[in-house]
């Protein structure tokens, strides 16, 4: 047989196929009475994770979750943030600096996922807001620099994801990230959702042009009469 | 009978699947020896199309253009310009400006397809440039008042494009423009390569984030070691 050689005797690149199981995690979904927040807790509730909707206000985060059922809890911003392992950002942009500013020590040591689109509208339709920070992700990674910061789930159609007649979302979702650990446990988040797929999509300066893309992708709708998602190829 | 309301008598909104035949049209491609300038003029060709590989030097335009066969002219920047209808901008971004400035005159009334990605390249890999008009799209716009400009062809892989043993590219090309004559236009040209479908995604106000999403390609591209491309869901 011959002798390994240097070459063979290096590890294996990780299969970037082979994601952690997250399952057992919780998922704190700030600004989760929102249209796209609360179709996000709707569809990680129905595929079994476990699910607290925050709001400014416990008492609505408590009204949209027990409209939810399937097991999802209620709670203010910070209590939300304070029970999860993986707390989703899908506030309003106009909030986001805000909201995250008085987050600070308790999303400290958490993984943070900011799914917000900084977008304007006029009569032209949506267009790309240019954040000082480079992107609504790098944003919170500013404001946030003791949790972990990755970026996901931005061109995901809220109708579509608070229909109850729907299974499948047919779409990726683009995870954006500095850590590796991180960016796996996000993508594994995806996973769950049947249809979605979490595809690795680079470091956190790359996250305005994905953020902005939903500017795009409001041209498409209006146009085909859709709900656009995104699909990457030859993956 | 009922009568016909005014409400049903209004034009049905124009079919956006309904493009024109662009089987006639010449097709210019700037900067047509380059990697993603050659694979589009191979592609191109090979579906019918009649193709002038335009470079600054005549010589190595006709050099590239004989290579690829199929019909394929080849000639300086400007005298591909004026022999063409539509004409593909796909020189490196650091020329782009300079190159299409001396168009100005031969561009006039033509019908321009700008595919160019500012990026810049460090050890963490691909980042988005910043163009002062916004993106490169709005560049040309401003360079070339009397052109209309579009933009379409950026996540294509020149790997794929230029492999003579893959026979379809599965992707969707989105197209930018401000007239929707000439973006089905665009589309309609898209449509003609195996594979291909082009997508109507807005105005050039919206063509920095789908210029810079390649930088999030090659991040997918390395992770996955892939040639990844862009399907639009739902339509």
């Amino acid at each position: 047989m011959p002798t390994m050689t240097s070459e063979t005797a290096k590890p294996a690149p990780k299969d970037p196929y082979d994601l952690p199981d997250v399952s057992g995690l919780t998922v704190g979904v700030l600004g989760g009475t929102g249209d796209q927040g609360r179709g996000l807790a709707y569809r990680l509730a129905k595929a079994g994770q476990r699910v607290v909707i925050g709001s400014r206000s416990a008492e609505r985060a408590q009204a949209a979750a027990d409209e939810l059922g399937l097991g999802v809890a209620g709670a203010d911003n910070e209590e939300c943030a304070r029970r999860s392992d993986i707390v989703i950002v899908a506030v309003p942009w106009e909030g986001h600096a805000k909201t995250l500013e008085t987050l600070r020590e308790v999303l400290a040591g958490k993984l943070v996922v900011d799914c917000v689109n900084p977008l304007g509208f006029d009569k032209k339709g949506a267009y790309a807001l240019k954040p000082e920070e480079g992107s609504a992700a790098e944003q919170a990674a500013a404001l946030l620099p003791e949790a972990r910061v990755t970026a996901a789930f931005h061109h995901l159609s809220a109708v579509l994801l608070q229909d109850p007649g729907i299974d499948e979302i047919e779409t990726d979702v683009m995870v954006l990230g500095e850590s590796r650990a991180d960016t796996d446990i996000v993508q594994a988040l995806a996973n769950r959702i049947p249809g979605m797929r979490g595809v690795f999509a680079g470091r956190l300066r790359g996250a305005h042009q994905v953020e902005s893309l939903v500017a795009n992708l409001i041209s498409v709708n209006r146009r085909y009469k859709a709900h656009a998602g995104v699909r990457l190829t030859d993956i």
